[in-house]
């Protein structure tokens, strides 16, 4: 992984929930940031989210990550938000931070209270351990059923200096952001201004982490935090504003690609591509109607090129459109127009791209401008392996 | 179970589609009938409820309803409107009756075209077998996925007369009707009004059928069809349609909970309650959210506590509401409120209560009038491997 300059990584053992197994982890730039954020949509925004949040609108002084796994401290009212703080600044006293130095991000199980005496054992570790590790660990210490780690990175010339981008995020389960993913973290070496940064954030967001679901079910955690230290000492201006764009874009997609290739249990990745709609949230309720249908992600899974389901999960979408006007093509298959099955023979057709990994799903409305995507997994009996028994 | 006066039954194996299976039923009144009917809501209706539906708006010579299993019939364009006529044609004749004398339902593989003759070989068989079945039969000739028939009766004395209402249903996957399940067919002897008997159906089905789900996904065959011959003798008349309506409530209650309970590979039914919302569409939303959540389901199925996603799936549902309103209680624990896990050892205190099949979950969501009551079934190893090779 290409490492953007002036970050330090720490990943530990920090006992926190699980015993020998990395789940606390750190960035630290060598400087002050530009800081931007997404947020989970969800109402119940845990207190990391709330303090992150805030902190990203707030302070000037935001030099870093910290991301715990094992717990989640959602739904955990005022007193998980007082444990979060807590946690801040047990960190950022020992690195000569400020408490509004870090932003603080967590994953796991809902509902339970930090154990602060944990923390209090893990913090002096984590400070200690700032510069020891890599990006790479960094990926690996936040990951909690994820089966590989998720990084992705890019370098660009900006007025002849090489600017660095990368990102780290995990995922698995829980997986439909509206907003972000589950835990994202980009962080650049490029100097921005923080508008221009929040701007690239939120549309690279657009269209990478919100266009990806695995079980529809959008966290309580779910963010995306940014940073950038100008350590390249590359200007990000108007100019070359797109290219960076571009890089952040790209990276953000790689990531969420990843995701859903991880997806918990998942083994194919449905691209949905959904055009001709009214309007463009009425594609996207199609390809979410499509993307979240356990009928259609097993049959998926059971290489069974059962298209009715797909047709199925179009007509109970709720997105308006004229029967007769809908296409269906599978694979470059075209299988479903004028209200009727095409004379294709499906099965023998379909049955060398159903054993590959990514299958494409491309359905046409009408002659709408509305246009969505989706990256979606499918549900597989190891997905009920590992939900049925998650917290034990 | 109690059978109203004045129908025959016919089921058959009529080699639709397997072979060694009852896969064709029929039931016929002596007598013409009231006919009712709901329909589903999704986009793509399947050849058989476009017929249906159009017969019970404009046939006045109704006195039956034909299943198959095995082919839907749904997304087949004219060809297989022309085909579901012609299947009623080749039965009607043989019975001595008009083609618009019978309701069409079909259930099974989408986008297939009815094999007309195989249908020209089981038209004679089916209608030669009339009178020489019991309801029974007819429940079982209609089971795809299903593991059991679904069927419920109930006995009224109306003006000294006994009226007799019985239902019959299947479904198990596919299941979240919008409007009515996969196919259900409720009888009576009952003499009743056109407009009296449209009515009872619908308010039954809107708090029975339309309550239920399994997967989430709304089929392109959902119809409930129901038939009153008056062979009791006895009229419902508006002093005794409440008392009627309450019977067949509460026989598609029942039949629905059936659904719900062998939803495909189900082990648990979830009755999801919601109050307080801003209205009752609200509080519906929320109810399905956290039925559809596969978190929600696989938790369930693996009899773990983990509330938390059900938390985290009211946040998402999209329903407006204060985070610190909201209030969790399942069955009977008090779990969260005050935007926070209550004291309750719930690990401990659940336990005996998951491990029944019954679980309730009951939400406030703040002090509105809206409320929704919602049966869903887990997500299960079995749910897996039965949609993963349905086809095959």
């Amino acid at each position: 992984m290409d490492t953007p300059k002036g970050y330090k990584y720490a990943a530990i053992e920090g006992n926190l929930k699980y015993s020998g197994r990395l789940d606390l982890a750190l960035i630290v730039s060598e400087t002050p940031c530009v800081a931007a954020g997404t947020f989970t949509a969800n109402k119940f925004q845990a207190a990391p989210v709330l303090v992150a949040k805030e902190l990203v609108e707030t302070s000037s002084r935001v030099q870093g990550v910290m991301i715990n796994a094992g717990s989640a401290n959602a739904c955990t009212g005022e007193e998980g938000i007082a444990n979060c703080k807590r946690s801040l600044e047990l960190v950022t006293s020992r690195l000569g931070l400020t408490p509004d130095a870090i932003l603080p991000a967590s994953t796991g199980v809902i509902g339970l209270q930090f154990d602060m005496k944990k923390w209090e054992a893990a913090a002096p570790v984590l400070a200690e351990a700032v510069g020891k590790h890599t990006g790479d660990d960094f990926a690996k210490a936040i990951m909690t059923t994820d089966t590989f780690p998720k990084k992705a990175s890019r370098s660009i010339t900006v007025d002849g200096k090489t600017v660095t981008i990368a990102g780290m995020a995990k995922g698995a389960g829980m997986i439909c952001p509206n907003m972000a993913t589950m835990l994202g973290t980009v962080i650049t070496d490029a100097k921005i201004d923080a508008a221009m940064w929040k701007r690239i954030v939120k549309t690279g967001v657009d269209s990478s982490f919100n266009c990806v679901s695995v079980d529809g079910d959008t966290s309580t955690n779910d963010c995306v935090l940014a940073l950038a230290n100008g350590a390249s000492g590359a200007s990000i201006t108007e100019a070359t504003e797109a290219e960076f764009q571009q890089a952040v874009t790209a990276i953000m997609r790689e990531l969420s690609y990843q995701l859903v290739q991880d997806g918990e249990g998942a083994t194919k990745v449905m691209q949905i591509m959904v055009s001709g709609a009214k309007n463009d949230a009425e594609a996207d309720q199609v390809a979410r109607t499509v993307g979240h249908s356990p009928l259609v992600k097993t049959a998926i899974y059971g290489k069974d090129a059962n298209w009715g389901r797909i047709v199925a999960a179009i007509g109970r979408s709720g997105a308006e459109f004229e029967a007769n006007d809908v296409q269906l093509t599978m694979c470059g298959i075209e299988l479903f127009k004028n209200s009727q099955p095409t004379d294709a023979d499906f099965d023998t057709l379909l049955k060398p791209y159903l054993e590959k990994r990514d299958i494409l799903i491309d359905i046409v409305l009408g002659n709408g401008e509305g246009k969505a995507e989706l990256f979606a997994s499918d549900l597989t009996h190891e997905y009920i392996n590992i939900n049925a028994d998650y917290r034990s």
